[in-house]
């Protein structure tokens, strides 16, 4: 028996660790181990890869061995690989497979890669309502090599292939063959559609517990399953992807992500980040004869800019990972947005208070306390205002809030940071400097 | 049969519905809701509640009401809600419960709750390995309603209650009554650990694919089980955590809760960064006679800060995430580090090159475009470094990396930048002004 720690030690043998192992290495590298292993083992490991991978190494494999390798992959894996190729290499793969095992593939192709029918399973046991148990079960011995282990339910269809119930596997060891299976259906069945997003089927599962959802056509047909196992990756995927794109990462990069592909993903960051920082930039430039005639006003630029930024993400965050567990239905967002709002002005009044008694006491200058402290107020209230109002614009406009929300917050509380603060202080001078 | 829109539309109706929008409401409120229910849909909504909201509502309640209410919740709950109560309610909470209920609460409560055994079921069915299927079947049938509908494993015990193997329900469908049981058990099985952190426990999940994992005390007995659907919610909670205690947000929070309980967690935040601001504003106030004689030179502080941290948050998120996905054992640092610098260095350059073109071009000075240019690349190889540094380095401190990695990350990346950036146009001024 086996225990964790075994596993762990095993690292070089499970094809998962061999899948990790070589998407750490250079793609000709991983191609060349790839192909040395016996077709099982090289088969195994490549429906472990994430799937950009997986693809990426599928381009550099002869047909006839892709062919190979795939044969012994789920229609489900082959899909996810095959959606990634390009359209003529797509078509030979799939010409390549058997005709069943084709049609299957071209099916789950049809659903987006990120909805309930992208990231189903395409095998479960259906079964018409008016049988016997003992026919069911004379069913399932015929096809008992379809019957997963980890099958917790089986599927009651009526002649349209309509879902009508659904049988608990558990229910069938206590069966008595001659009742009709029709006394053991449970017909009150959560069920999710193709097109649902994966975000809100991750959400379902995490807030109800579900073991198994069926997955219905939007004729009501069932045409797979989604299993708690597969949304485990799915959650734990775009964890990392909200994460990364929030730091204006590429969802898809690891630690091991060799640096030519990511450099143009993070450059792009980097270029556009250097455009809203010029802009702050050019913001301070604006008050360059007030910065000439008091040039402490500099050594407090970053303490503004930096506790707005903190702010603003706080907010961001918040309110982002709030959208993504489905917190934030329209009335909640009202309720967010002045919650923070209270935290704004509560958090800037006492630490404008701080950073103007800071600045007093620094440099000596009582009117330079002031315009600290007014600046980081204002500062703070336009971070929390954005914090919110941003991602949930974004969220409006259809585009990915933890994609764009940190380059516009931060431009935000950067340029009305530097705004308010270096415009209070030409004030300040014009009136009694 | 409800599709998962009806789901939806039933917000009203369903306890994990109502637990949110009980969260969403100040403690009183919820409280008063929770009196008003019946108590069978009161327990219920306690149980679908996060455990901090449930304990603090509990607080709240009468001790014949809490114990009334929490009857009909399952130990494992209990425990996740007594183990926040002060030790005098606690006990008082045990006392209350059946003896037998009572028992199974304490034994769950001496696991940490972020180990496999704070968030197993110590429910499951137990069978000796030297019975008949049909002796199986019959002790089934007596605990039948312990027998739960998402079971997937009965889990075949030694005479000291050691682990021995598994059974899928499965394969129960297909018994034949006079075989041993022995036949179908399957005996390599992967185990958990009572003391496994969660963090290890959703790792094996999301990378094998398990529906479900015994746990064992440390001397081999079985003591209970880890199942899918469970560990989707750690996951949740565990990215949820990560991402907020990245923006210095407490992992608890969510975008409901009350301003009043936010507001001390963020305040300490917000301190903490002033402190570091301030540093950041004297590395620049030890350069104002620079800056007076140059005061274009203010322009660029934003400039300079900004680029450092965008490089030093986007390394430091991706390491940390890898460390959190089990993807960076020590070899794999040392590369991911190499990437890193490799990519630090490269971006440098470019973006060196581009700010000091922009700067010379912008304020017509080419000596400034140098100055420029030479402390951005400094400073991004400096984010890089630290990016992955201080994470590696606070992991191996036993400091939580997601908690304090970007405090320490912005601050030197602050720091270095403006001292590399000032330092240079000083020692500019100096030979050449």
């Amino acid at each position: 028996m086996n225990s964790a720690r075994d596993s762990t030690e095993r690292r070089d043998t499970h094809p998962a660790d061999l899948a990790d192992r070589l998407q750490g290495l250079p793609l000709e590298e991983a191609v060349r181990l790839l192909r040395e292993m016996p077709a099982g083992k090289a088969s195994a490991v490549l429906s472990e890869m994430d799937s950009e991978t997986a693809a990426q190494i599928a381009r550099h494999l002869e047909p006839p061995l892709l062919r190979t390798l795939l044969q012994a992959v789920s229609p489900q894996q082959v899909a996810d690989i095959v959606g990634r190729l390009p359209e003529e290499l797509r078509s030979v793969v799939l010409e390549s497979l058997s005709p069943i095992e084709s049609s299957r593939v071209s099916d789950l192709l049809r659903y987006p890669e990120d909805s309930a029918g992208g990231i189903m399973n395409d095998r479960f046991i259906a079964l018409p309502a008016d049988i016997t148990i003992g026919d069911c079960l004379a069913r399932l011995h015929e096809r008992e090599e379809e019957f997963p282990q980890g099958a917790l339910y089986l599927y009651v269809l009526d002649a349209d292939r309509k879902l009508t119930g659904v049988v608990p596997v558990r229910d069938l060891v206590f069966r008595k063959p001659n009742r009709p299976l029709r006394d053991i259906v449970k017909t009150e069945v959560v069920s999710l559609r193709v097109d649902d997003d994966q975000e809100k089927v991750a959400d379902l599962f995490s807030k109800y517990h579900f073991m198994a959802l069926p997955v219905l056509e939007r004729d009501g047909r069932l045409v797979g399953v989604v299993e708690a196992n597969r949304v485990i990756s799915v959650i734990q995927n775009e964890a990392t992807e909200d994460m990364q794109k929030m730091a204006g990462l590429s969802g898809e990069e690891h630690a091991y992500t060799p640096w030519t592909a990511a450099f143009s993903g993070r450059m792009t960051w980097l270029l556009l980040n250097l455009g809203t920082a010029f802009a702050a930039g050019y913001v301070i430039s604006l008050f360059e004869s007030t910065i000439a005639r008091w040039t402490a006003l500099a050594f407090f630029l970053p303490i503004i800019a930096g506790q707005g930024g903190v702010v603003g993400i706080q907010t961001m965050t918040l309110i982002i990972r709030g959208m993504v567990l489905g917190e934030l239905p329209l009335d909640q967002a009202k309720k967010a947005l002045r919650k923070e709002l209270t935290l704004g002005v509560l958090n800037g009044v006492i630490i404008g208070l701080l950073t103007g008694l800071g600045g007093w006491l620094w440099q000596g200058n009582f009117m330079l306390g002031v315009v600290v402290g007014a600046g980081m107020l204002l500062n703070m209230m336009a971070a929390a205002l954005s914090g919110v109002l941003v991602p949930i614009g974004l969220r409006r406009l259809k585009i990915d809030p933890a994609l764009a929300s940190s380059i516009f917050v931060t431009t935000i509380t950067d340029i009305a940071g530097f705004f308010f603060f270096l415009g209070i202080a030409a004030l300040c001078l014009r009136l009694f400097g």
